[in-house]
């Protein structure tokens, strides 16, 4: 069964303008869904559409919006309630980086609506649709900081754990009416939005990530970031497969190492990463 | 050294007039330091403080604040900003119980305000001050169900993930500016506002909890709570110790348990204890 005849015939995507989430909605009408597609910027989300479109043989709606506006739920209640949605992915995040006391607190709670309230209200108004009709399939995007704090990325970490918690209890409560609800863990991509690392590797070759001890593995992994195409076509894979799955087998072995660790050396761990990652990006700024 | 002596005058308790908060507080009391007690309710508030100065010769000074107002920041800065605190606990927590799609969506949001938007924006604030003084510590409490999600406490178990995330980056990021933070994960435990369980065990009764597979394990800790005293007084004792701290031994191993599962048989099983306890709840009302 294909997964526009198992959910629905179209796939809504939260934050598809660019990078990963553009990614996303290439690969979901790659699969043949039609597509509502939201994101802030007018000229780049149209754009991106009407070439979806076009390449693809779907229908593709922009809807722009702010993720963080309070008018979110009213925006999208009227883009998609006329609508068969089969796919929600949530995948818009604000990532204020740099240390806690640094980062103004406003940019990190306006954050925590990003990657907190705003998924948590799609989600509830998106969901109560798919249990009605007893189908759909819905994936919030989390990343590997969301199994341990770090520094560096405090506050958008922790929105990541919600996101990641958020969608494991979800998946229980919904996996008998029919709707699959998966916490995606994509671990470094080479997006625009975050770190901007040039060497992307495809996974045929993931053996030049070396999976040694677990800072290794973190440093290579860091050195080494997915594709957000490879990403993205990986989520259609395993949409079905909740309550977690991770973008590649590589950042799944990774979460493991860290997770046979003490807590506190796990921490430590991924915050070196973290700060290593950041001084190779000033390096090439 | 003592812990006034280490960290500072003052404890500072966010949710601090019943349950859990108010043990909290007269810990700290018993340890010497002079409170700020915050919460909603003004009688209550100003009774317990007026009880705790009584008891144990501290100063006692009642903030009465809504936790999830948009002033919440202002209130507290002029409350605390001449004062040496040395403790910070954030111990309120909104907890909105049921399914997902019940619970209206509005109140799960304003927990995310309490549960995460002013955790966030106190510890910036008293933080900030701490890491100026280079000492003091900080507390944000959180609950087993941050490792992983859970049916019927979906958006609650997500964010106290949040909470532990926070804490934990933190921890690594004021960890050699002398602020010490800490997740503290706190089990069953019998207060008004959470599983209100009668036969509450001591810590020296703890054999009673049977540590035997996971399930039977969360099971019988759900059966035995923590007395709120036991919880507040161990607080103290692991406060310098973060990243994460655990109520008792018995829920650390318990965490251990589930996290040696495969996640999604951890996911199921804590959404059954979840159900079970709130079934036992329903038949005791």
């Amino acid at each position: 069964m294909d997964l526009i005849e198992k959910y629905g015939r179209w796939a809504v995507v939260a934050g598809a303008s660019a990078g990963l989430g553009l990614a996303i909605s290439e690969a979901a009408a790659r699969q043949g869904f039609d597509l509502v597609m939201v994101a802030r910027r007018e000229d780049v989300l149209t754009q991106s559409a009407r070439n979806l479109a076009d390449r693809f043989g779907v229908e593709a709606r922009a809807v722009v919006a702010n993720l963080a506006s309070p008018e979110i739920g009213e925006t999208m209640r009227s883009a998609v309630e006329d609508l068969d949605v089969g796919v929600f992915v949530y995948n818009a995040a604000a990532e204020p980086i740099g240390s806690f006391l640094d980062l103004p607190v406003r940019k990190q709670i306006a954050a925590i609506t990003v990657n907190c309230v705003t998924p948590t209200l799609l989600t509830h108004q998106i969901g109560a649709q798919m249990v009605k009709r007893g189908r759909g399939s819905i994936a919030l995007v989390t990343t590997i900081g969301a199994f341990f704090g770090s520094k560096l990325v405090g506050s958008y970490a922790a929105s990541k754990a919600y996101e990641l918690n958020l969608a494991e209890g979800l998946w229980d409560e919904w996996r008998d009416l029919g709707v699959d609800v998966l916490a995606y863990v994509v671990g470094s991509t080479a997006t625009p939005n975050y770190f901007q690392l040039p060497e992307a590797s495809r996974p045929d070759e993931d053996e030049a990530v070396e999976v040694g001890d677990a800072l290794t593995t973190l440093l290579n992994r860091g050195r080494h970031p997915m594709l957000p195409a490879d990403v993205a076509s990986r989520l259609f894979d395993v949409l079905g497969a909740g309550p977690t799955q991770f973008s590649s087998p590589i950042d799944e072995r990774l979460v493991q190492r860290l997770e046979s660790l003490p807590r506190a050396a796990a921490i430590r761990m991924q915050g070196e990463l973290i700060q290593h990652m950041l001084e190779l990006q000033g390096a090439r700024r």
